[in-house]
């Protein structure tokens, strides 16, 4: 067995060296190093990585670090909540404030700014939603008129301006899966449009059929899932035709106790063959606001645009 | 202000004194009692209530307590994952298992048996779901091909037989909003449906403008909301343009400060207008598996069927 | 194996058959329901008990439940923290307040309230402690310069006017292990007397001893251990001479993925030997404000005073 | 208000170039943002920094950090629980050994190893601990017969041999405060010492008055906090007669909502006048396992020994 060592600091050390000291110490640290081996190895054996995360990160720094492992064409599909889409769209043109997690609410409220833990959103943020959606929209049922979630994306990604990760995922050809698509305020504004355009389709039965091909498409699949809800779900569930990940690594700051699947661990994902019995997969119990840039700027791989993807995992 | 007292114990006491006694304690004790004063308050005033869940509740004893909500007529609407469309089902004809978080996943895979928390499900469940499915899809499908997950919830819940909530929901003309419906394994015999028959549709756009006009019906609407997920949002997403909910009491375990959705707070959700500036509402922080029973034995209009609706609230 | 069941509630039911039925329920309700069985059998077998808490347990209403399970004499030592030792003085004779969890801390500070969660203590009760514990050291003082922390409390106990565990226990000879004693309002008060005699001494050391052959004197020992911190280590290390607890029930909500002992569940407890291999024991993963009082309130034994010891246990 | 900004990774980043941008990120990646500036502000002030940390920190590689820190010279007081004495004597001398959160404790127990979370100490660690404690006592009893528990920490720190914050703060005269030290298995040799030694003392209410007085030296304190506990109580308490820290960071990942101090927030401590109304102060909800090597590798003058001490903040 190998021992604990303690951590030796030094000035201006990378991320690169803590990560790897953190390997060597105990707990979460431990668990954090064990998840760069895994995914050093996903990247090394080309595996097809499926990327899920919730809403919440996407309206925080942590979309760029999406983006960036889009543009190093190292993620094979996203699957997210429908929130991911609005906070998307809008930071794409309008940035979101740093708020306090003490602030009154009510008083808040009646200022007009809405608050997401400590990132504030000023109102006007979902009227550019609601007018982008809108003209889109219309573009887009002028030559489509029944669509499933990933389709949509792929055109709306491209007509956003600004970093967006649904557009640089769109721009690199990788789906964005998002099976509750209405659950939103970029849902809310399909739904009214299909008021006014009753032949106006979002097919979200072909786009799960879509995604369980897509994953059947590879040799070895790797998860990489940050938070839980109907993304993280999703994502599993996609992968168990195929027989379960290959590799798992899970982030998330919630209890298995509680027996939901949002808080389910990778061991547990075993019982059920979400996750192969002989894979490599390791759980994070932790907030991946901090922990998934550390995971993603220990690997290079991930830090730089069209890197080479190898595609030698196609069956 | 009011005094903290001391519980004290009898032999015997019921669930309600017990309650009680909480509601003067500290803590979430205190909470849980304010959230009984909530809810008696939504019944005395007839609000409407919304009931919201996710799937690991359906899978457990808390599925008897909305069974029994929904039967006292006091229950305007559903809102839940599509996992909980599985384990209804199942649950009506076949039993799960009591188990342990501490079991061998990789014994139990092997053995046919998928593990929840401390609930166990053995695999021959799944196939009477496909089974099941299946059947009614065929017969559903012969009779519209195009329909709302509510609609389509409310077509299987009379097909059920043994208790179910859909079932009840189906008697009681509760429509149950599913919006992320393909997410499970229900939703996944749903898109193979649509394999074969391209013209099966499920409309969750017009679902969406469903429950919208649903929550506007009435004058005063209450939220329960049970864990997270895309079922706690759009419970709440559903409410807003109603002008938030009167009155919400929370229950769940993850925390706050990871920003997500799922552990927002009563107090967060007044800056966004989902409960309003002066609705009675409260968050409790912790275990809806124990916590649920307790709010609502302490109640009870909840206890009992037929309970006669008075519907003044309706505009 | 068992299957889990539906719970069916009616009105007025009593906390035992509820508790009776979440036990056929899944997650933290069956883990209840276990922890009820386990504490029935340390009864019936006239197990010692060890009943460890921290201070804000003692600042809530769970006091009035500790006060009835001593008062039943099924208890067999107290070990908790210097905070108990602070709440209990004051409560007996001056009561905390109902507050909020939001409330304005900075505005609460100007007021002289002091919030434990919502929990508010006004300044007053502070001073009220400083008083009795200068009364009662000076007397002490004059009998007994040096004492352990549990005989102090005894002595302490007995000058306590209104209800409080600390009497109570001092009145049925059940000792209140205290290692941390210096960590509180009422510590703060023993050092400052230390300063003005200064052949005053808590002897801490030969404590440990006491606890560890009060330990020793019974064939059989059970924990009933509620939250961490050093009560909870104590009541552990402290039957780990023993050989180990025989029957053990832990109810916490700290995360054992950080490797505290605070947040440890009693199957790790079982590589150390804290737990015996063959011992009955269950980690409630949850909120000791509510899982308390519902675990006391189904075992009527705790229920009531002068229940008889039976003390065969004695070895 | 400042805008939140997408992360932008680069190959071989630094860590303070990565938590530098975390500043700008949402949720707890912001409040580490905050904690480095508070902290950067307590060095540049000068400001006493009282650090506390809970004993399964010193049985992980953030045992190396915390004896970088000692050795800058940049500590005031160390205050911990007696756990961490345990870890620290043995670590000099033997390692732990990196496990699994998912072993099987009853088979780790039959081989004697035991488990702490994912960090494995096998039984001889403790036959060394025996050993040495008892040859330093011995030693330390012909000197001195009653001593406080950081007047012995400091004679045991210049007997250990190998890395050791003990030792590291016994050489750099930084106090180490444990003020429930019976309560590990160093503090039961002390207790099994003082039954053949019946005038061997610990004296606790001493060292109590030393941090108290000590606290008060200096015009400016800063507490960083990391876990709960006695340790982060004491901490706190010693600090409240000279009107409260100035400065402050709490890294815990324990929920506010018990009501416990384990979990209380630098906001809640501002009613008591434990944090100044004006100090700066943050929480950062999250496992110091990964984020304290962030927060201290994100500050210079921690990652350097003998780093000059300015002690133009004593009164």
């Amino acid at each position: 067995m190998k021992e604990i060592e303690d951590i030796q600091l030094r000035e201006d050390m990378t991320v690169k060296e803590l990560t790897k000291q953190m390997s060597d110490s105990g707990f979460q640290a431990q668990n954090l190093g064990i998840a760069i081996e895994i995914i050093q190895e996903m990247i090394k054996e080309d595996a097809a990585i499926f990327l899920s995360f919730t809403s919440n990160m996407a309206a925080s720094g942590l979309r760029g670090i999406i983006i960036s492992m889009i543009k190093s064409k190292k993620i094979a599909a996203i699957v997210t909540s429908s929130g991911s889409i609005d906070e998307d769209i809008i930071r794409a043109k309008m940035p979101y404030l740093q708020g306090s997690f003490d602030a009154d609410d009510v008083k808040l409220g009646n200022e007009g700014i809405n608050r997401m833990g400590n990132i504030f959103v000023p109102n006007d943020r979902y009227q550019y939603l609601e007018e982008f959606s809108s003209t889109v929209l219309e573009e887009t049922y002028t030559q489509k008129k029944s669509l499933t979630p990933s389709e949509l994306l792929s055109i709306v990604g491209k007509k956003i301006e600004g970093e967006s990760f649904i557009k640089a995922a769109a721009e690199n050809n990788v789906p964005v899966y998002c099976p509750g698509i209405t659950d939103g305020a970029f849902g809310m504004q399909l739904s009214f449009f299909k008021k006014k355009h009753k032949d106006f389709e979002i097919d979200v039965l072909s786009d799960f059929n879509n995604v369980i091909s897509h994953a059947m498409m590879y040799n070895k699949n790797g998860g990489i899932i940050l938070g839980g809800g109907i993304a993280k779900h999703h994502t599993i569930i996609s992968n168990l035709m195929n027989g379960g990940f290959d590799y798992a690594v899970y982030v998330h700051s919630s209890s298995p106790y509680r027996g939901s699947l949002s808080s389910a661990t990778t061991q547990e994902a075993k019982s059920w063959g979400k996750v192969k019995e002989s894979a490599k997969a390791v759980t994070i119990h932790g907030d991946a606001a901090i922990i998934f840039p550390l995971l993603v700027s220990s690997i290079n791989e991930f830090c730089k645009a069209n890197n080479q993807s190898k595609s030698k995992n196609l069956k």
